[in-house]
């Protein structure tokens, strides 16, 4: 582990605070070296890597929870690892740190991210700290899949089935409430509040490997993760009544006018999944996420017509015009 | 590779600026999907990792060239892969992008980087984009050593030899000149800038993996860097006539009081390795190193009284007040 200057003691920010996270395993030197050893133990399995960064102001904001801020910065990468099929290993830790970053801070940091290893099963293989003007944490993640494996975010057939795991939109419409201070029910309010400060990634990935074509996790919404899916050969068409929705989130949608179903199908840190599979493969999947407690809900398939289509003959560049409840 | 908000579109800057330097690998997805696969191909190898990140205002300069800025980036991890005995293998980038950033600035980094990228043999994995307020180029390097190899930091035995490559203060000297305009001879200020703009890291640790007992980067001076190294079990005896210097150094130490020797022995990128080595292998490594034209330079040798000590019985507490050219 390389540190850089900071504000606090780096060596007090090692012992006290990171150490707990290498979890005493061998390649990590504890963190008294410049670098790592990285090895997988079963050798027909090999990594996926992923990478990615939060920023103060962007992606979060200065006085978030640190526990919130954990929680995103390792739910945008494990969402990643598993969307690849892959289970989680270890990962790395770029710490930007501004001078308001306290021993507190760092405690409440390190514990949420401790709990999140344990829960997945991974740990702290090294990373640098440096000083920063404002608060930006970037992680390198690394996860085991099975070599033969070779799963494409772009590769699929015609009349390929598209899934989506859990409900759409939550983590958008915390958003939302938290900018706009938009307060009726404060109950609901903290709920999708809770959705969009602690997002959770969908674990489904790993355990329907041999079933898929493609994956991708939704981190920008579902329409234009989608796009980014769909290769210049086919499209999809979405059954738009097919998309789920939470109870809570339909009776925003339709009690309120600034909420539209179209703003939750384009933005938002859904961390759902987006699978397209093989029509027969279809009851295995559903089988497989049930038995583990997930919801998949089947909203479209690939045809040939380019692009994004909807069941009620909307284009892209309509719906994005379309308000459902307003 | 995953991209999030940025001033230019993110598509432009993948396409135009940072796919010809995945040298058309196949885990890298050509930078289509979110994640990567990182394969050794020899069984017998086993990866290692560093990360490391440079900032605008601590690290560099934000007038400084954008080839600086990708030399530093690579030479901070590829010393420290040098370091760990491995060979480059491939890396990723995470780039927190500021406006002022534009196509040249980019065309010109990604130059060089392919550049050092061709000299070294190492490709680019993945990555991830993001706007910042201020540059910050963080960077996760893969390298390939034989899984038998096991070099800690700080695993020797007691009369070991100390060794180090090439010069110390070049880099430090070029800082102190930028920072202070300091100028007398014109061609001496650019020969040390150019040492601290562009540093370069030195090679030969994965040469004499099977002579070493630790290896480790200076990277925050040759004093630093050994103190790191040292355990609690022995100490260091060092040889102050022995440290290898440039005559452009001696030349500036004689005729300047501004520099100090201990001020080049307290900090500075100089981006050598020191080696600590069993004496019986001393004529092997500098057998080696002869070859591919690497000074080395044995400055001293492990004791068993703990810390640094000077031939001349100063400890490092004296030394720092010891100004050896005023």
């Amino acid at each position: 582990m390389k540190l850089l200057k900071s504000n606090l003691s780096e060596k007090l920010i090692i012992n006290k605070y990171l150490k707990k996270l290498n979890f005493k395993k061998k390649g990590t030197f504890n963190f008294e070296n410049d670098g790592a050893y990285l090895e997988l133990r079963n050798k027909n399995y090999k990594l996926t890597v992923t990478t990615d960064s939060i920023s103060e102001d962007l992606d979060f904001f200065s006085y978030d929870d640190p526990k919130s801020i954990a929680q995103k910065i390792t739910t945008v990468n494990l969402s990643d690892t598993f969307a690849m099929g892959a289970l989680p290993h270890s990962y790395l830790l770029n710490l930007h740190l501004p001078n308001h970053i306290n021993e507190n801070w760092l405690n409440s940091f390190s514990n949420h991210l401790k709990k999140i290893q344990n829960k997945y099963g991974f740990y702290l293989l090294g990373g640098d700290l440096s000083k920063s003007n404002k608060l930006i944490v970037s992680s390198t993640f690394f996860g085991s899949i099975k070599k033969k494996l070779e799963i494409f975010q772009s590769k699929f057939n015609l009349y390929d089935d598209i899934l989506i795991t859990g409900n759409i939109g939550e983590s958008k419409i915390g958003l939302e409430i938290l900018k706009k201070k938009y307060s009726s029910d404060i109950n609901l309010n903290q709920y999708f509040i809770n959705k969009y400060l602690y997002p959770n990634p969908c674990d489904l990935g790993p355990l329907i490997t041999n079933y898929v074509n493609s994956m991708k996790d939704i981190s920008d919404g579902l329409i234009g993760d989608l796009t980014d899916m769909l290769n210049d050969k086919y499209g999809a068409l979405i059954n738009v009544n097919k998309i789920p929705l939470s109870v809570k989130t339909k009776k925003i949608l339709n009690n309120q006018n600034n909420f539209r179903l179209v703003d939750l199908l384009n933005a938002g840190d859904d961390y759902e999944l987006i699978i397209i599979s093989s029509q027969k493969n279809r009851n295995k999947i559903f089988n497989i996420a049930k038995k583990n407690n997930i919801n998949v809900t089947l909203i479209g398939k690939i045809i040939s017509e380019k692009g994004i289509h909807f069941d009620s003959h909307l284009d892209m560049k309509n719906i994005k015009k379309f308000d459902h409840f307003s």
